[in-house]
């Protein structure tokens, strides 16, 4: 049961609902001393907020954070860090629809089978509301990596239904890419290859208008991360970077460097050659994705993460009520046709704060290592 | 740095490395009275065995195990489980080629990065020799489901380089189908679907004679899963499962049901619809692979694996010694031209402690379930 | 770091400073379906709260908890619940004397050496109101024990300075007696021997008027726990009890059942010699207070915590500036002359709080004990 | 269940019983390069031994171990270490008699309760024999300690029945002191104060000759630990170091600094007085135990444990047996008449452990504070 905590050195707790008052956040293991403000926070909430363009859904939630404890004069004191995102728009409405039956694709049905006691008010514990707590904790670990060795990770649609982007170069794309188009516009389905964006806002347009929804696959790179993190066995930087990922709602695979498309390469083909240069050992291509043997080796990580098409559909669908009745459900307005665009701020969160957890672990033996090579006699 | 340790309630800890004295696991969390036997752990052991066939590497481990501790008079007694599986084949041999090279696509470079210091006969503790005891404590895990809800893990081989098999139904794959071909023969490839079998029979002998290796898919399928497993937010069961794989090595993707494929999908293509039967609700279809909201939903469990091609080649490879020289590297005999064949008991594993520990979790909270529905004074 | 968490299957996350927003716990692990209201929480908090009566500081802190999530229709929902009481009484005032100065027996010095920041507004989180957290936690704790098995934890004093109470029965003291009167009015000293009270109640008013505090000791006592709680090595029930009750501020001992005195008798006087009776078997004293081996015996468990004297004190004392400059430092009024009559719900909680934990752990295992008990076959 | 892991970052996992193969213990996070051989764990096997002396056991137990993994020529290579001791003088002897009659004071009961199901042989994984597996971990974490900080842990017998050592000074006592007399004879009782020594083996030969046992308490003291270990919630240091402790079989009570005598003194007699001097800020006296706010204060850490007799007796006991019936039992030879002269390196063994685990939890964050101190800007 306690599954709402994640992380080991740096660790996430979570708590909240849909309808209920706010989600709040518990971050345990931040170092003192690191810089942080309700404006920080609030970047990255507006990326992951509904209602920010025709794209998502148009519910209004200001999601306007309030840190809690674990700040003072501006800056982290070492201790637990507690942030409060107070929900505001719950429209008092009749659930009686959603309360007996099981819409399609959703968790009502399998939370009954675990709890035999469910929330009925929209997605309880299951929405995607619940990842405003894991932006905010992200924010942070966003900070915790840049200062502490300039790590910063970036998430983008590449793919919605059969339009792919051309991204040949992924750790060169920028934050100002992915959110503006040149003429400075937002960007709003967070493409950096602006031609298929196009393509892909008028398939979530042509799909929405159709009562429909539509899934993609999003990118997610991590820059300027050194060689060294990870554990070897269990918690390989692989491992708990898909667990987090997956841990996601609607992410349906994950895959890393050339994935999937391993399957089809000879070792010939597919090994990466290592090389020397001027900033040290490196390889010449990245197919291994940042990570070999489950530590990073300090060129980009690269992570795609298949998203479903959303399940709650304004077109009627068949389904059955809670004692097995069939029946037919519709599920009323505001829902995001496409989740991709809102997705990148919550991909690059859990992102960031595997990578702060794991380089937090890595900094408590990382002594001995300068220890052990200067001094024989350890 | 904790990072040899896997599960909250099943867990299992481990240690060991491919040229010391052996691997040990020890399984914490195992209930009492579950019936085990050296003979039932050597079933899966042998399927993970090297030099079990052509496809495989020559090396010859017998991979003995031995209780030491948490089993009397043949059933587990409710304290934690130990095994030990010692090393025999460790050639007394020259390692100097190794240890200063950095092996392509192997975790020797980061290793380095990581502990400035390392164990350069083999692959040390990220040798795939560590599994044994994953091997090991997944057979006690399979006891449990089995024991507890009828429920079983099943791998084989879908896919190898181009060669795709044709498993319409996985749910009903059995072991014997995987094991062996209708002669009674072994089969050694371990796919299901013969034909196809055959011709990655064919593939793997091709690359190996040409020094080359290639990669391949591995489908995991769980069955007699109730309804009801998994977390809602981070411990989801896919999340877990997800972990549980990537956690293997050479392991580059993950996806379950539908999975990247759901990029193409609309919601009113991809939402299973909940219908009712004898047995209670289910879907029509599975495109779900069994989870909705993190949780399991009592149809089969499916998931894929992605998995390199080996890494080390006996042809001649270009890298750099550790201290950035421009050297060529070729591994000699002894490695698998394919890893598949041998993933599926560590696939199966992974996922066999997962669900255990899941099942657990579970039952410290069902006796609510049952007492605060049918007793509303609660 | 991370070290704001306990339990491991009932497990509270905290945070708060005293002079912050306020102070939160998540609670992750509580079953679906208990019942919970603010008013419950409120009963705790009440004993807990600062400004009770003549012998606690003055300060008033109404202590209002609010539920952010994981209860719904007065009822839990298996998801983590979280609870936020704000902060009131923070008067703004001038910090200088205390932001350079450490005080003696605080935690300012210790601070400055882990974090080299502090939030030196009082104690920060070091402050003993970060215990309103775990108050309100042992609610929900106390609650789900004397539903799942009619336990109960009652604490109270038994020492203060050189007075002790006479309470040969632990097990049968009320929380009537605890606090009140044999008259009605409030038993403000807490300790179930009325005469050995009255004697305790002019010993801090003594102190208290010499500008002094005083330390004592406190008793608590869990009864009608079930044979068979706890782990058998590392989570001994007696070991998690003492690091809940250690874990307290300004603890300095704990000892169950004829603790320290032990180290005087002989075993043939020590030991518990075992009885059988109607309810099954037992023992004739209860000496080994309620734990034999780490795990519960079904009798009372009875622990003992020595707290030492307040360190606040409004009398002048000598210490240095944080640059090690001598100085002297006197504490402005409203703290507590004796810390014993407020301990009384913290000591409660944490040990509620452990048995809500380890009953959910055996609850995993322990359908397992009656099939392999039931069915030799398993 | 999973109760057989202790600590956080220096984390041992154990298993292990009496009369099985042997105990294996799994050490993770154990940092790169710390050279340790067989030789460096017998000294501390050797002082836990049975059968050293007359005080204790005549059962013989070479204890000789072996390590598994993580080590690579004489040093630990930052993997998990695995250490296994079999276990050697196990007679084939008939258990009927304890099979079935519950011995006074000791887990049979409990045990029964908890699993229903017991490996009856001697005390099984409750036997004080797991302990050397921590003693083992214990040489580890205390090297790792000596090389970070120079850190010390040593325990000595400070009472036994009515006779009380007198230690006035206890981070002056040296190991020589504790293990050897004057004349270069062993100390078997291991008290520093040699003239209360002798009383003591006196009193334990008269327990012994009259079949009987006797309790006493041990103190255990660490020296040259740095301000700024412990956490300030929930683990703090006094509240890990009281669990480590309370995890030993047979401790009733632990104590530090001034204890349960703080019951009885005034704020302003116990407060510690802070004074700088050339090697900083520190205390004039050490009521505080090295600890303030859980945080160490860089003053000697003193804890004292209170040891119950030994509850085997060969003397004739009342009991019952499993099915209730009254009997009796007499405890067949060879058991400590005291436990506490082999307790030394078990105590020193656990508070080892927490100082290294705490000492590797702060490193993590360590560099922050530098960081923050020396640049604001941060």
């Amino acid at each position: 049961m306690p599954g709402n905590t994640f992380g080991q050195f740096f660790r996430i707790t979570t708590a909240g609902e849909s309808h209920g008052p706010g989600n709040v956040v518990i971050i345990d293991g931040v170092p003192p001393g690191i810089p942080i403000s309700v404006d920080d926070l609030m970047v990255d909430l507006e990326r992951r907020r509904p209602g920010q363009s025709k794209l998502t859904t148009q519910r209004k939630e200001p999601d306007t954070p309030e840190f809690l404890a674990g700040v003072f004069e501006g800056r982290t004191t070492g201790t637990s860090v507690a942030i409060l995102i107070r929900n505001t728009d719950q429209r008092s409405r009749d659930y009686s629809d959603i309360k007996d039956k099981y819409r399609p694709g959703h968790a009502d049905f399998t939370y009954d089978a675990r709890y035999g006691f469910r929330d009925y008010r929209g997605g309880g514990r299951s929405s995607a509301r619940e990842t405003t707590a894991r932006v905010a904790a992200g924010v942070i670990a966003k900070k915790l990596i840049a200062t502490a060795f300039g790590g910063q990770v970036l998430a983008y649609v590449c793919q919605v239904g059969d339009i792919k982007a051309d991204i040949p170069q992924p750790e060169n794309v920028t934050l100002e890419q992915i959110e503006k188009l040149p003429d400075g516009s937002p960007n709003i389905v967070r493409c950096p290859d602006y031609a298929a964006g196009e393509k892909m806002i008028a398939l979530i347009d042509e799909v929405r208008k159709d009562t429909d929804s539509i899934g993609g696959v999003s990118e997610i790179v991590a820059t300027g991360i050194p060689a060294g993190l990870g554990e070897p066995v269990f918690d390989k930087l692989k491992a708990d970077l898909a667990k987090a990922l997956f841990s996601l709602p609607a992410v349906l695979g994950v895959e890393y460097g050339i994935g999937f498309d391993c399957a089809t390469l000879r070792g010939s083909e597919n090994n990466d050659i290592f090389v020397a240069g001027a900033e040290g050992i490196s390889t010449q291509s990245n197919r291994h994705g940042g990570m070999l043997g489950g530590i990073s080796s300090g060129l980009p990580i690269v992570l795609r993460a298949a998203i479903k098409p959303t399940s709650s559909l304004a077109k009627e669908q068949d389904t059955v009520t809670s004692d097995g009745q069939p029946t037919t459900i519709r599920t009323k307005g505001r829902h995001d046709p496409c989740l991709l665009p809102r997705f990148a701020p919550m991909g690059e969160a859990m992102v960031a704060i595997v990578l702060a957890d794991h380089w937090l672990r890595w900094q408590a033996i990382s002594q001995w290592e300068s220890d052990t090579s200067s001094d024989s006699s350890v």
